[in-house]
């Protein structure tokens, strides 16, 4: 078992990865003393992993499960309010605790119940998706979405501990594991070089499911994003940089409906824009472009996504929460390995959409 | 005009008292430098202060206004939600402000609106009511009502400003200025004996809504309140004890349905119970009681609400958000002027509530 450890002032937590340690939540969680435990969970996630949960947390607090509807279309108030009513209904009080079971959907809607529910209690995420274990889980935000845009609706809220259980991943779908490889790809090309390539190298294991390179890439990822949140933890500046390749996946997701593309899938797409764009602009080498693209390849996610409108990607990039008054700030690399922020010159950017297949 | 500065750790804000502040409000938000300003008001006060607010702002930004019902029932998320729809379509982004102009109703539900939107963008209260200018624009506490409790869905949100124009104390109706002074005297009694015994020999004054008084009594309060709050925001400790006679109070209100006594009607009750609930358990001498009751009385406010439930009233308390695991920590008197957080044996509680004329 690894343990990664976000030092945030006054609220240090630990994130634990390793196999097996869902029935093993009592023991990590008992400390916390909760009085009363709400899991949280989706149907297909609960329907695996949730009675080995409870049957372990049930040996130190009343517990208490809501399991609310898959899919991000459920991402909104309606499932808020249904955690908020049954923690109501149970009586749940300050020193209750909320357990969000499940993929970054479940996270987010659990974490922003529990941010709100009497001003804020405690949440323990147990993430059971890569992308959820090497992104989502950490760095306490929390949120739903708005008809008008993604998460436009949320909370900082951070958890007391997080429990990345790597055999929860042994039941994934593919597209879905390949679909976290985008944000562990993400996080060696910001801001670790060897990083980056160990995990080129390793993506067939990956993909395998193997174990030790399962652990040890959600560990390296968690340490990255740790050391970024406490740094920045309201995003003020080097948060941003998590942001590698969102701008264009987030464009993505809004031109495609946010069903035709995962968002992973979408951001393993938008890493290889925001490559071409680094290049464009005088940063990135031109040699650096084939291999990101080959990687992003390699992990089973699509580098190139064609027949989407350059104009209506730029209209929604401008509209996108982290822009300001229109302008849009893009995250771009220096090199694999470093990133930066900036913004660009309208002509580079419609050519990179250009050459990315963008009509 | 007087300046109380609340010194949180890296979001010390200021709150400015004083006669007509309301049309200069653009000297003092101009230095946050927002690029978009939302005014939330109610119909009342909106009719009556929020054209001149608006015509202040609009010289230093772009400026919409939402207005929503007036009443406590409206304390609800449809009134968030038409906050959060009203950014989104003006395009608010995270240098935008949210202005609440009104009472504690609208400070709350403002207040939460700018803490989930985009995870928090800032917030200046302009409270205009007394009980929201002595209180709940102070600290940070923001949120809706459940259906089944009041204030249970909510976030710490603390303002950038607080503009508390003590002329609009001028058109408030005579019921809600006495609520307000229920809160005026919690703060003298648990916190500063002078305070309170001036506060109760210039209670003519303050009814008379004499500005000196007002100005007066509006700062020391907001000194008191924001004192407690700096040394404990997230109410782990000595912030609980701003909750004395709210705990009654809270009762009273549940009892009789949130609608038969404003909520500092029930608080200045509240008061006399937990008074005379401290004589009982040995705090309090007895030759405090008579004061108390007298200051309450003389300030509008009903010292004694008669034929309410005992057992539902413990029923309700045990339920409030401050108890944990259905113990009931009362905040009590030690003297005037020093408040302290302690249980108290049943029977005591029981003898209090037959004096207050609980059946």
């Amino acid at each position: 078992m690894l343990r990664v450890t976000v030092g945030l002032p006054g609220r240090q937590y630990d994130i634990l990865i390793g196999a097996e340690l869902l029935g093993r939540a009592a023991e990590f969680i008992a400390p916390l003393g909760p009085t009363r435990i709400a899991i949280v969970t989706g149907t297909a996630v609960g329907a695996l992993y949730a009675s080995a949960l409870r049957r372990s947390l049930s040996t130190i607090a009343d517990v208490t499960a809501i399991t609310l509807p898959d899919g991000e279309s459920h991402k909104q108030w309606t499932s808020v309010s249904r955690i908020l009513d049954a923690l109501v209904e149970v009586r749940a009080d300050r020193r209750s605790l909320v357990v969000a079971l499940g993929g970054g959907v479940i996270g987010d809607i659990a974490g922003f119940a529990a941010s709100i529910y009497m001003r804020g209690i405690r949440l323990v995420q147990i993430p059971t998706t890569l992308l959820a274990q090497v992104d989502s889980s950490v760095g306490g935000k929390t949120g739903i979405n708005h008809p008008r845009g993604k998460n436009l609706i949320g909370a900082f809220h951070q958890p007391q501990l997080v429990i990345s259980d790597t055999a929860t991943l042994q039941t994934l779908p593919d597209r879905e594991l390949s679909a976290g490889l985008a944000e562990v790809l993400k996080h060696g090309l910001l801001a670790d070089r060897d990083y980056f390539e160990r995990t080129a190298r390793e993506l067939t294991l990956l993909r395998a499911r193997d174990p030790d390179a399962l652990m040890s890439a959600v560990g390296r990822s968690c340490q990255i994003k740790a050391g970024i949140v406490e740094r920045d933890e309201r995003e003020s500046g080097e948060r941003a940089l998590l942001n590698l390749g969102h701008t264009f996946g987030h464009a993505i997701e809004a031109l495609t409906g946010y069903d035709r593309w995962l968002h992973g899938e979408a951001v393993g797409c938008g890493l290889v824009l925001a490559a071409d764009l680094s290049h464009r602009v005088g940063l990135l080498p031109r040699e650096s472009l084939a291999p990101i693209e080959a990687a992003v390849h390699a992990a089973g996610l699509p580098a190139r996504i064609e027949g989407l409108s350059a104009r209506a990607a730029i209209e929604s990039m401008r509209g996108d929460k982290k822009s300001e008054a229109g302008a849009i700030r893009f995250i771009l690399l220096e090199r694999i390995g470093r990133a930066l922020q900036r913004t660009v010159p309208d002509l580079a950017l419609q050519d990179t959409l250009a050459s990315g297949g963008y009509l």
